[in-house]
């Protein structure tokens, strides 16, 4: 019978990170990963799919963070004051603390060209989700995928600048600013003629 | 000796993307592409790498009208305007004429999750050629990127309406209708006292 271990999964999920970043993904198994925690392959596999699930797997509640922070936002909010919240609820799924396991996470991902398209696809995806979001708050198209992808772009640039060396502010207070720039840019476009 | 055919590219093109809608990518051989039009393997495979190829071939001219948009645009010209330029270059890329080839080809790659990723890809692609073409022309980050990635989300909205059955405007006139969309939907949402 299966024995439980207290802690296996996160035992195994930073060491798989250690094993990732020091070796690469694709020269790292499921069972170096088991035996570098005194655990085995079996028990690996107990907790993830696969090795590459060790880097996705928080992916489902990410999602649901962003779309509760689209449907908790107050029902007369602008489609981008929806998108403000949906990217505070997101930036809540990491806090600071997370902040050197997302930043190796990245520098494994930035290396293994499978892994990226896996990600962008986790944002397209993250984007779909959202579009529907808007929709079912009565936003009507393009203004529901123009915002989701917006939010979608925030987030990314957000997160980047989080996790680079030397960065202290926390994802919330960098992915505000970015919103902030992203308003300031349409704002300071809408003046001149041309485009009008 | 190899003989010249005279319009074999085009012909090998037409033919291929009929055989996808009708048949799948995956079901599609490049023999069975160039027998259909009375020619052989070896001729489709000097005018395709693959049969991949078929489907992505201008990419990279599709690419470098996006860009050369950004390096015309008047040097005075904000990030977003610098954008609108842009959109406008590479809708010229894709004439009314095109619509049809591109409204199938989409079908295709629909229907294929390895062509979506690499449609991605390019599109990833893209916002990282354009943000530098942004910084070159001196916009600081993260505005280059924002601005960057803005305008592969409006080009991608405006694409989608572009061969959605029933449409009659050009892709320049539905780009130009979406940016001013985005700019109606951030300048809307600078209101709020919530987001400032």
């Amino acid at each position: 019978m299966a024995r439980w271990e207290p802690g296996a999964r996160e035992r195994l999920q930073a060491a798989a990170l250690e094993l990732f970043a020091a070796r690469g993904f694709e020269q790292t198994t499921a069972a170096e990963i088991a035996e570098s925690v005194g655990l085995t392959e079996r028990t690996f596999f107990r907790h993830f799919s696969d090795k590459r699930e060790v880097l996705f797997h928080g992916q489902q509640q990410f999602l649901q963070a962003f779309v509760d922070g689209v449907e908790t936002a107050p029902s007369d909010a602008s489609p981008l004051e929806v998108i403000a919240s949906a990217l505070q609820a997101a930036a809540s799924f990491f806090p600071d603390e997370r902040r050197p396991f997302s930043r190796t996470r990245q520098s494994v991902i930035d290396q293994n060209p499978a892994l990226q398209e896996r990600e962008l696809h986790k944002l397209a995806g993250l984007v779909t989700t959202v579009a529907g979001a808007l929709r079912a708050r009565g936003i009507g198209e393009p203004a529901a995928t123009l915002a989701a992808e917006s939010g979608a772009t925030v987030f990314g640039i957000a997160f980047a600048q989080w996790i680079r060396e030397g960065e202290r502010r926390s994802l919330s207070e960098i992915s505000s600013d970015v919103l902030r720039e992203l308003l300031y840019l349409a704002g300071a476009a809408t003046r001149p003629a041309s485009l009008s």
